[in-house]
């Protein structure tokens, strides 16, 4: 039996129409929400990622800018721009694209994105907030990820869920959000890593099983339990001889053949992808409903 | 064959020792390392912890003091004093026993502490560094927890520790910490709580096992792995005929079934809690240090 795919394509879209109601609903011209995202490398690929959220944003009616600095740029040059960005009314999100040039420490400029203006979720105090269980911005891709089990209908109470990966962008923030006491979370979660001896016992015990490495096709069909949730977050190239391109994009799952034996997978791309740029946009919305005192009732 | 009893008490004396140096080489009687913990119930359990906590300060040269104030205490009320106790020079550590009276915010209250001095490590941004691995305070149960196994010579990198406790100041933070990629750490993590189900399946698999749930005795031998670890926050007071006061402090463990399974454990009491106290002296010492700008070298 086929397996349901988890369109995050699909859902990211239904998501991006409701904050567009939303948008019009409750924002006027003259007061718009806005994102700023400040690009500090020439990697294409960085670029082309800030485009397509960019583009998300003209969508759905948020006012978005991308400021590109120069690889050159030093960690107080980049510090000056966030305070001003700060203190800017135009902008209620600010994000600063990763991964930062070698002489930037992400840990810092993390901190000097204003909490209320954090809606990559990555400054202490909203990761603390999250692993307290307080209100926050949640980092997008674990909050994209929750989404679009849960607009699925895929309880995530009771299950355990494992993590392969515990990056700050995702498998830590994820299992803090899937562990609070909450009907949308309450999972016994475990966290694997480069550390971690035999994953393949983990991985079998898995109800919902999100990979976030970045290995091509590290999952394999008898790693996975029958039946299962797999969620693969891992967008890896990998050559092509039959593309134009030379390459193609693929998961940290081996799709073909472990979709053949479990209820629910995500495919790569046009699953999680989508999901994080929709949460984006939902986080720099109530941002921006926030900062200017507008109430979501 | 008996297990190795982790000596909480005496590990925690080698620590207080080694503080009590440190605080004589580095400091002087004009400028010792002071904390101050605020008491805000009439609770005597709370009351005798703190006395234990200040008792333990004199010993190696704190300077300490408690405020007691009434369970009436306002929010606000209690915010003000912390925002001066901030700015009070004679203190490098500020404590806020909890639990907190109900009509108090304790979130709201972990995040007036300056974070500076907040040697609990409970203000979120403590709490999102160490979930980030960043440097910060470590709050003192799992940071007791980890010395104490690490003085022992027990590694916890590679293993598969379960921790059953979601709470702000163990669980949590626990897990956070043990998942790190670094030298001390690097475990592979499982978060059990009361919304997990069959929690002996996770237990029985654990090579390091935390029980911080307040249950007395749940943990029975046919739930641990043979010659695990296994760790006891748990304190809790059963009837006891017995004894002159009517009652016996009991762990989370049913101690005298499981040692005899399991390669080493903590006992209740001596176990966790001597460790919470000297990780509280030593986050005090290292806020005096870093506040007044003394080097450890």
């Amino acid at each position: 039996m086929n397996p349901v795919n988890l369109d995050g394509k699909l859902i990211a879209q239904v998501i991006k129409n409701e904050i567009k109601s939303l948008i019009e609903n409750k924002f006027s011209d003259e007061v718009k929400p806005g994102l700023v995202a400040i690009l500090v490398n020439d990697n294409p690929a960085s670029r082309i990622y800030l485009n397509s959220k960019t583009k998300s944003c003209a969508e759905v009616g948020i006012y978005s800018k991308i400021i590109e600095l120069p690889v050159s740029t030093s960690e107080s040059e980049l510090i000056d721009l966030i305070k001003q960005l700060n203190e800017n009314d135009k902008f209620h999100g600010i994000l600063v694209q990763q991964p930062l040039p070698p002489h930037i420490n992400t840990n810092r400029i993390n901190e000097i994105i204003s909490p209320e203006k954090d809606v990559d979720g990555f400054n202490p105090i909203n990761m603390g907030k999250l692993l307290i269980g307080d209100e926050c911005f949640v980092p997008c891709t674990p909050a994209g990820i929750l989404e679009l089990i849960s607009r699925y209908g895929i309880a995530v109470d009771g299950k355990h869920c494992v993590i392969i990966g515990r990056s700050n962008i995702v498998g830590k923030p994820l299992a803090a959000l899937l562990i609070q006491k909450s009907k949308r979370a309450n999972a016994t979660v475990t966290i694997c890593h480069s550390g971690t001896k035999n994953v393949e016992n983990f991985t079998r015990s898995a109800d919902i099983l999100v990979t976030a490495m970045g290995f091509p096709m590290f999952l394999k069909e008898n790693m996975v339990k029958e039946n299962s949730v797999v969620i693969d977050v891992g967008i890896n190239r990998i050559e092509d001889r039959t593309s134009a391109k030379g390459y193609k994009i693929v998961g940290d799952v081996d799709f073909e053949n472990v979709s053949k034996k479990v209820s629910y997978i995500t495919p790569v791309p046009g699953g999680v992808g989508p999901m994080t740029i929709a949460m984006l946009l939902k986080n720099t919305v109530e941002a921006a409903m926030k900062i200017s005192g507008i109430k979501n009732v």
